[in-house]
């Protein structure tokens, strides 16, 4: 992978291909989600679970939904940076959100979430997925 | 400070108070900035310090300068997590950005930051503060 070939960004970042991106989003257990909210940028960690090449989260927080409801624009982030070896690695997804309401899909991904993060009230939780337009991987890589 | 009597949000998490999220706000290496460019959610990991009440971060890339030159809203979030015991917290900011153009400010902030992340071109960098008008901060206790 630190292939000393690899391309890199402006800023001497290793960018990752597509599939590296989406493998890397999957293995994360914990991502961020950013969208606006009255004119404020609102950021939020949450669990989620890669289906296909979309991103689904749930939750029970009004705010969350309220922002998916009519499809959205939202940011989406993982990362892991290492400060003793001053390395890391990020992927950026820009996209859109929507509600999940197909019962078969709901069914698909309450089983593929086998992390036991909590949420405020699970039988009233819903599921929110994020439509990537764009997704981007950098590695900081040890010099 | 994991006292059994502190206060909750709807989720069950522990409420900080806004010291001990500017405390962690300052203490983590690396944060997450989210801001809209072109209608879209742009959501970028960068190495921070904090001063005062405010949060600064230096870049070089045109995107986060631009959004930063006209004190335009941002989000900012730290976080923690540790899958293997399920426990974590997390600061989430919501505040304005500006573009810092006061030389003594800059000097400080050059002397603040210790850690060794690369910027592109650390010649031609800026540094950009972020106000904020909300710090809230949550925590996942172990059950």
């Amino acid at each position: 992978m630190n292939d000393i070939d690899a391309p890199t960004d402006h800023s001497g970042l290793r960018v990752m291909s597509t599939e590296e991106s989406l493998h890397r989003l999957a293995s994360a257990g914990i991502g961020r989600v950013a969208f606006v909210r009255s004119g404020e940028v609102v950021l939020l960690p949450v669990h989620h679970v890669v289906h296909g090449m979309d991103i689904y989260f749930r939750t029970s927080g009004a705010s969350k939904i309220e922002a998916a409801a009519d499809h959205r624009a939202v940011g989406f982030e993982v990362d892991e940076y290492d400060r003793s070896t001053v390395t890391g690695w990020s992927v950026t997804v820009s996209g859109s959100a929507s509600l999940v309401d197909e019962d078969e899909l709901v069914s698909e991904l309450a089983r593929l979430d086998s992390a036991p993060w909590p949420v405020a009230d699970a039988t009233d939780s819903v599921w929110v997925r994020i439509r990537p337009d764009e997704i981007s991987g950098r590695e900081l890589l040890a010099h």
